[in-house]
Order: C-alpha cells, then structure tokens, then sequence
C-alpha cells in the first residue's frame, strides 16, 4: 500500500518559506490570501497490506526519522 | 476557505531526497519499503468562500508560482 505523511510546522513556529510565498503570490495579484505554511510530503510505497499495520509502521517512521517533534507535527493518509 | 497543494516530482525525474529518506529508513531496520518520493505541501488560508473560484485561484497559483510544470506535478485538496 502507499502512505502519504505531512510534514508541517507546527501552529506558532515561525514560516520563512510560507511568509515568502505569500509575499510573492500577493505582489503577482492574488488577493484575500490568510496565511500560507510550507511543509514536506513524503510518498511510501509498502509492502505491507495491512492497513492497520501499516499505519503504525509509518507512525515510527514519522516518530524515529521524518518529522522533527520538537518543532513539526505529522499525519499520515493510507491509501489501498 | 483552507487549500492544500501537493506539489511532487514527475515520475521519471530523479528524487534523491526521497532515495536518502529510503537509505535512512532501512539502515534503522525498516523492511518492505518501496519507492520513497519528497514533495513539498502547501497549505493556503483563502477569503474565498466559493469552492470552485478558491480551486480555481489556486490552480492559477500553481500554474505562475507553486508547482515548475516541467519537473513536477500538483494536486488541489480544497477544504470547508
């Protein structure tokens, strides 16, 4: 199966990169604009077919490598 | 309205950021791991309460700054 995981900032740590795209769309025009946060996403591909299993495989991965806790919060999407 | 954009690689173009994270993953004893891609995510606060203009500024978004259609690909969630 395939695991979908976001990365973001979490809600009060400061966005250099969301703030920059933000500045950006509105000097091309783009009105109405609240706030803009970049994160990562990370695709796996599994080989695991278990749903369940799969997400807690993921759930480590995101705990010991892909998100930093200190700073960062994740999700994870399984998909069949 | 809240829109997330998945901005990834076109399948073909080389990730070595997604081949690192796969490296790392099964160096700490992760098995089962397929193909591991790296994109980015953006999520966008809009003023815009209509679903479809809020998909479609964001399409255009992506099409003048987001996504570079030449390597990567995006995918539009919009959210209530």
């Amino acid at each position: 199966m395939k695991a979908r995981v976001r990365v973001t900032l979490k809600t009060g740590v400061l966005d250099p990169q969301g703030k920059a795209i933000g500045h950006a769309l509105e000097g091309m025009g783009f009105a109405g604009l609240g706030e803009i946060r970049q994160g990562k996403l990370i695709e796996i591909d599994l080989a695991e077919r278990d749903p369940a299993k799969a997400r807690a495989q993921v759930e480590e991965m995101c705990r010991k490598l892909l998100a930093n806790p200190v700073m960062e919060r994740y999700a994870i999407d399984i998909e069949g």
